[in-house]
């Protein structure tokens, strides 16, 4: 984490909203109006902020966006409708923009009324402090966090037409992690110069290929969000298809390496699982047989006990509504064949076993034999500690 | 479990291709000719008993089928599918039928061939000591077994027009239990006298409302089989509108009564959780939703922790892509209210929790407030013991 992009203010403090006393308000703002997009939760089940949010993006007069965690003020009727709209009415009034500059994300428990009573002035007193420095930008990535074990955080900078920008991202999420558009909260930041429908498009792009490739137990949130925001303080203008094409990647990266920050921190993750198939006949299949084989608590469970059980992966593939040939389906794990032209071949059990027990990422690849599309997609295993957690833990 | 239908045979042995030696071979054979339909997995990768019995059913000329347990004789290539067709010949050949007369089902571990030199003296043995006892049915039950913790069966004697029949079935299964066609193995066995055509109707529409609404953990199997076997032995031919529809009332109760053993006995297992979904606008809305919901993790962790969390429950709803109007939807969970018209409701958390831990069942009611459609799925929740027991355990 070296460098910021221009033009942003970064905050993070402690209001009250978590018992704990931890972090739980964030706040980016940018110093003139900003491209800010949004990917939202597809959840008809969703929180006050999500409403909110999807009818100010995209668009270009972006000023802030408050974050809080503790409460998901989701479930909570006319009253969080309420709180929802007063949060940005308070930021609003404190920088000098309308409500409708100012974007609200929150995450925590379902069904509790914000403690508005402790976010009114917890606002006044997070604007008071925001600066843009690393410091308070990593004060921002740790007041979203809920059951996050850490905060998730990207920064990069790239040279477009040899002039300088920067991208930089933060991100929570560690449980209710269902791959259904942006299944947690994170935020991108830009300095680049992009027009709404670029920004929206790219973003859109970007959430496909990474956030919408992660789980750790497939529930969507009711509160799910991506934004990026784009103040184009660096100066650089992405108006050429090479630069677009460039700067599409660069978010695509950047997403897909935060992204991966989510399921290497699920909750009671003891592995970090990559599941590559290839061989599929449009990449909709690829994702839809990664994902069916992430979803897959027989699959998660093995993992955790670092066996490589692959007929539990091969059958999962086989329920996930995909055509795949049998007789060209190969399945290594860890890079050892396992299942080979479709029949079953003597492997090392004991070495392989070994080695996902002493790598914290287990890589299974799956050519399911038909075609040349390909798809990844990141989960967590399964282990006792998440379902004692998640017994023990309200959401 | 009193009656027995007419002109049935059944037997179980250990023929050892369980290292635990335990019951592992089983056969229901008829007298005569007889009546028989079945439901499969949708899995692509699937045994190749599947395949064998898909090409034999419905039909009019079953003689017997023969169920191994410990092994499922999947992912196996062409050994596998010439073990099968031998299994079906060694039973022909001792019975004096055709090999296409005799049906076989597999369950157990996946991947690995069979022990035919055990199998093959095993059948001869198993055809041996068949008899129409409950003794030897209880044993047939017995040896379909793989992970269950006990053996589930189901008889009833109903009066079609004056004239007593008789309906009975085993079933196995613990995990690896999805809802998509008949998610586990199953007989059902009646005198009744049917026509495969609506033997396999009736068959098809009894599995939609109880096999295919049960889960453990949603892996859908390689090897799920449901079969229907009609001796008409009672002399009762099933053949008016008003025997039709009685006779399928009494095999969808006989199945649902019998799938509900599965998750009540699914691994790990500590609560059967019974999930009915009301106010929706087709049954297919309303089973989409069920399922939904059983596949959370996040809800079966917390009915393990006696936890009414109904924020998990209504958020699952609300990812299930089933239209449903939240200013109208109520939960209840044990028969108390504690979410209302869309909001949150006060009520006492302590005494729901304690009715969750005091009961096996846990009874999740939802009302989505669109329509007049309802259905009902049960699930097992998600324990520590699944967990451990699943990363130990190789299928």
């Amino acid at each position: 984490m070296n460098v910021l992009p221009n033009g942003f203010k970064f905050s993070g403090i402690s209001c009250g909203i978590k018992e704990s006393g931890g972090l739980d308000l964030a706040l980016i703002s940018t110093s003139a109006p900003s491209v800010v997009a949004g990917v939202y939760t597809q959840n008809v089940v969703r929180a006050s902020s999500i409403d909110w949010n999807r009818n100010l993006t995209p668009a270009d007069d972006f000023r802030a966006v408050v974050i809080n965690s503790g409460n998901a003020n989701a479930c909570t009727g006319e009253q969080g409708i309420q709180d929802n709209q007063r949060m940005a009415q308070i930021v609003a009034e404190q920088i000098g923009a309308t409500a409708q500059q100012v974007l609200v994300l929150s995450t925590g428990v379902i069904g509790q009324l914000m403690p508005m009573a402790n976010i009114e002035p917890g606002i006044i007193d997070l604007i008071s402090q925001s600066q843009n420095s690393i410091t308070h930008f990593n004060l921002a990535s740790q007041a979203i966090m809920t059951t996050d074990q850490g905060p998730k955080t990207i920064s990069l900078e790239i040279q477009s037409d040899g002039q300088p920008l920067r991208v930089a991202g933060i991100a929570k999420g560690a449980g209710m992690i269902g791959p259904n558009m942006a299944t947690m909260l994170a935020i991108m930041v830009t300095d680049a110069k992009l027009s709404p429908a670029n920004a929206q498009g790219m973003l859109a792009t970007a959430a496909n290929r990474s956030f919408n490739r992660i789980s750790v137990e497939g529930h969507t949130s009711t509160n799910d969000a991506l934004l990026l925001i784009a103040t184009g303080e660096s100066g650089v203008e992405i108006l050429s298809d090479s630069q677009l094409a460039q700067f599409s990647a660069t978010l695509d990266s950047a997403c897909i390496e935060l992204a991966k920050q989510i399921p290497s921190d699920g909750e009671g993750a003891s592995h970090l699982v990559t599941i590559e198939i290839t061989g599929a006949q449009s990449e909709e299949d690829a994702d839809q047989v990664a994902r069916t084989i992430a979803a897959s608590a027989l699959v998660k469970t093995a993992i955790a006990g670092s066996d490589p059980n692959w007929g539990r992966i091969v059958s999962a593939a086989g329920y996930s509504s995909v055509a795949m040939d049998i007789a060209h389906t190969h399945l290594t794990i860890n890079g050892n064949c396992v299942f080979q032209s479709g029949q079953p071949i003597a492997f090392d059990e004991a070495a392989i076993s070994q080695s996902m027990a002493d790598n914290f990422e287990t890589k299974i690849k799956l050519n399911i034999g038909l075609g040349k599309s390909v798809a990844t997609h990141w989960t967590s295993d399964l282990t006792v500690e998440y379902v004692k957690f998640n017994s023990e833990y309200t959401t």
